[in-house]
Parts: structure tokens; sequence; C-alpha cells
């Protein structure tokens, strides 16, 4: 058997996990994006019948879950684990979420990063025979984030074009030993990476060293180069971090090419959405995912994928307290062979 | 090789890691306590040299990680990964303690269940072959927490009989594939439960269900019986929850008798200082563990311990919106042999 731990970051899964199943379901103004046509359900409105937001985000994490269960014809009590996080303080909507799911459950909080941070615990809870079937879900949605993170809303408070628009939109993967379906190869765990960046309304700059540190790492503990993947998505840069993780990566002689590509960039066209930067939250990486790519693979088109999440570290309270953001990446490498 | 998925929620460990050193730093009011001796650092204020008492639980987090390794003559970079998670929004204490430890990074979310879950899924990562060497850390602070889920300390409004008082402490426990020290033999992880308790000054009542549950599973699951463990502790309860999960089992015919007790109870003497219900936080089980349990593990005085993490997974918005609380507990047995 192969080693499992490789280079200073990574591992390698000696029986990878297969993703049998995705499921995603986004907000109407995902639903009029370019991707639009690849997600399961799109709501009408983004109350979707509850009386607060917090609620509809609480009910779109519960039904990613449910509903990848009833795509494998499989119950709450056939998991041995349930993964999920999101972006809301005390991840309260996969708390609340996990009520009606009877399965074990173990809360993640890695913000825009969580769903690769699942993806690698859960495909090593599986690979290390301690799991035979394993839920990873995370969700975020618009307005509960702009009104914890930002401004509510409704106070029509101008966003500086850095900003980045928090995707309404939940997805999950069911991770098998056995099945069908793109195989988790490896993992490699990210560090807190913080260059001084303070702006709560540019987490692209923020994030950007930790998504080029994460992936330079990966390829160097797997002895790799980007052409080793036919797509290097992060989730989410947008168009101020992706620009900037080229940069990084080209003074150190790696060039990304057109392989690379992020969730928030793909999920909205930022010529006809008023989305600034780009799309963003646990949501995002997580339907872009779920939704697009996992359908690439069904497709044929995709065989090689290197999903590299991204998670500004930062509290409300931490930016009034003048501190910078931490940040983190959290690659997996998803492949058909 | 004996199967490491056991009954239905819970893992066991085919070569147990081994928990090689722990360490643990305290608030002044803890180091009064009943177990102020048995701490490794007792801070002399609340403060401890910072500005806000935000950066101070950041910084005895840290200091736990750094001094868990100095501990074992390891530097961060020799760690394989850095479990944490920490009571305030989005886990920044712990994001940002991990900005100066140069290591992979998994964020967790579980309340005062935190220190449980990452030690099950620490576990996991060194019993699956994914990683020698991980630091489970978790902490928590007074004031931060007062303020954050009730009211700022300074308001001075009265706490009702049943509040528990957070404690200020951080815990860290070095987990090894080798070396000497109690070990990790079984995990058992939890559902969420939730039985419409909405008082987040009452959280024992909340989160006894969830306890009784977990522990009854990990009983079921291993054929075993409360005699089977010198000490099953729970963390944290406080004296309504205890009460309650003593209620619960006895019901199902599961006498815990003396060797039941709570971290909460444990670490505060309720007649001297003023906690009403007991001791909680992240912090809490993290101290008692790593300070007290760890030394009688030394010392001899204990051999099999059941540690069952408790968390109340509210947050202050979901009480706003009149929510209950949904829980969670994990466990797991920590032996010498």
């Amino acid at each position: 058997m192969a080693a499992k731990r490789v280079g200073k970051q990574s591992v390698r899964f000696s029986s990878p996990p297969v993703i049998t199943n995705t499921f995603s379901i986004v907000g109407p103004m995902e639903g009029k994006g370019p991707l639009g046509h690849r997600f399961d359900t799109v709501l009408e409105d983004v109350f979707y019948g509850e009386k607060t937001w917090e609620k509809t985000e609480c009910k779109i994490l519960r039904e990613a879950v449910f509903n990848v269960l009833n795509r494998a014809g499989l119950k709450p009590t056939d998991l041995d684990a349930v993964l999920a996080g999101d972006l809301l303080d005390q991840i309260v909507s996969a708390n609340f979420a996990m009520r009606e799911v009877e399965a074990p459950f173990l809360g993640l909080y890695g913000a825009c990063s969580t769903l690769a941070e699942g993806l690698a615990i859960g495909g090593m809870l599986v690979d290390g025979g301690f799991a035979d079937r394993v839920v990873v879900a995370t969700g975020s949605h618009h307005e509960t984030a702009e009104r914890q993170y930002r401004f509510p809303t409704e106070l029509g408070v101008q966003r500086p074009p850095t900003a980045q628009w928090t995707v309404t939109g939940a997805g999950s993967c069911l991770l098998q030993s056995q099945g069908n379906g793109p195989r988790l190869t490896s993992a490699t765990v990210g560090r807190i990476i913080d260059l001084g960046s303070k702006d709560p309304n540019d987490m692209g700059s923020a994030m950007a060293p930790a998504a080029a540190d994460t992936i330079r790492q990966h390829l160097r503990d797997f002895a790799k180069g980007p052409e080793d993947y036919d797509l290097i998505m992060t989730g989410d840069l947008g168009s101020v971090g992706v620009a900037l993780v080229r940069e990084i990566l080209g003074k150190d002689g790696i060039d990304l090419g057109d392989r690379f590509q992020d969730g928030g960039l793909l999920i909205f066209d930022r010529e006809r959405q008023d989305v600034h930067s780009g799309g963003s939250g646990c949501g995002c990486s997580a339907v872009v995912f779920a939704g697009h790519l996992a359908k690439l693979f069904a497709e044929g088109k995709l065989k090689r994928l290197l999903l590299a999440g991204t998670g500004a570290l930062l509290s409300p309270l931490t930016y009034q307290q003048a501190e910078s953001i931490p940040c983190i990446c959290h690659a997996v490498s998803i492949e058909v062979y």
C-alpha cells in the first residue's frame, strides 16, 4: 500500500472514495446566471416560504442533504456521518438543518473553504475505514451574509468594485467507499496565511496568497504541474483574487493558464449581473461543484479536477477591532480514471 | 484487523493514537477553584497584557498550542494538522491563533463539544495513517462569551440559578501514532438532539438529552456498561444537566453512579464561587482534561475514561428568532492498558 501522507501537507487516498451523488439548490439570481441550467433546484424568491432568510438558508441546506440521499435511495440513518458548515455565527444553518437528519454530525468552520475542508476530512474518514457513507454539505444566503458581515441589504449601502456577492445556494456530495462517479484521490490541508489585508470588501486580495500557497504546495507534494489537471478551480476569489493568484504563482514559474478558473467568476455574468468582483460564500463553490462540475464529470468533459476552496476567516468583530484577515485554502483532487 | 466501524455511531481505533502531551492555561478564577493546582499556567488577570478579551482568548489558545509542542520538543512544522475551535463567531480565536502556527489547520465548530469532536477526528486522521502528529486545542473566555451570547458583564445583569459560567481557559492535546501516554481507543460521533428547550440561561437542560443519547449509544455500540469506565465525564452540563442525564439514563436502566462527573462541576467550587449551575465553554472540558485528568492518568489514578463533550449549538440570533437549542455530544474513550 502506498504511503497516505505525501510531502508536507498532503494525503493520497489508497482506496479513493467515490462521489456517487451530488445535489445543488440556488437562489433566483444564481438561476439567471450562466450556470442556471446546471443546478437541480432554482428558487423563485429568496425567502422560499420562510419568515426569515436565516430559516431559508437552513432549509436549502437541509434539502441539499435530503435530496442527495434520495438520489442514492438512502435514508439519513444509512449515513456514518454528515460534515457540514456555513457562514453564520455558530454555523447555525448546519446545526439547525441537522436537527431533522438523524445521522452523526461533525460541524466545520472554514468560511468558503468549508466544502473542500469537508471533502478532505470526509475522504479521510471513508478511506481510513471509519465510514462507508458520508455527506458533505455547505450553503450560504446572500441576505444573511450581508447583514451579518457587512450591512443589511435594505440599507442600500454602495459596494466597492472589489466586493464579492455572496451566493444564495447549498450543495451536497455523497461520498461512498464503493460506487460509480468521480473519485477523491488526494487532499492538501492548508495553513493560515495572513499578509495583513484588512478590507472586508476585498476578500479576493486577502485570500489570494492562501490559495497560491496551497496550490503551490499541492503541486510540490505530488511533484505535479498544472498540466496534470484539466481544471484547477478556486472557490471563491473573484476577479481581483484570481489575477493575484496568477501573479503570485507566475513569479514562482507556475503558469496556471486557461485551466485555472474560479467558482465566483463562473456562477455569475459580471457584465449582465451587478455582482462586482464575482460570487462568494460557502454555497458558491458547493453549487458550482455539485451542480456544474459534477455534470461535467458525468458528461465525460472533465477528468482531473483540483478543487481549491478558499476561506477568509475574519468576523465582523475582528474587523471592528482593526485586525487583518487570516485566510486558508484546502485543496482536493477529484478524478475519473 | 478488527472492524473500525462499530455499531451505529462509533469507531474503534485499530492502532490507538497516544495522547503524549497536554497543556492547560486558565484565568484567575479557575486558578482559585478546586483544580487550580492542576493547571499549567494560571493568569493573574483576565486581560493577560492584551487590549481586548478577544485578543486574550486568542493568545491563551495560541500558547496552549505552542506549549504542548514545547513539551514534546516539537515545532509547528513537525505537525501534520492542528484541529481547533472556540465559541466566538467564525471561530476567530482559533483562526487568529493559527496565524503564527505554521501547520495545516482544520477549523471545527461544536461549541463545548469541540475538544471531543477534535479528538474524534484527530484520532481518525492518526489511526487512518493520514497523520503522525496532530494537536487538538480549544479555548474560551468568560468575558467574550458573555458579551457575545448574553450580556456584556459590565451591565451587571443578574443571572438565573440555571446559568453556567463560561470558563476562561485553553487546553491542548498532542496526539501521536507512537509514544507514551493514555490512548484514544474509540469515538462515538453524536447526532443533533433538540427537545425544544429555548432558554440560553439553562443550557444544561438543553444539552442533557444529547449527552444521554450519545452515552447510551456508546455503551450499546460497544456492548459495555458504565462499570467499564472508571470515569464518565461530560463537559459541560452543570448541576441541572447532570441531574437530568442521571434521570434520563436511569429510566433506561443505566445507572452511572459515582463514576459520572461533569467538567463544569469539577472546575469550580459552587459553594465558594458564584458560578450558579457550574462551568461551561470550550475551554472547560479542555482544561479539565488537559490539566486534571491527564495528570490522573500520569499518576496511575485513572485508567479508563469516557470523555463526553456536550455542545449547545445556538446563536444569539437564533435565540432572538425564538428558535429552540439544538445540542450535540461526542464521546471519546481514553485508556491506559
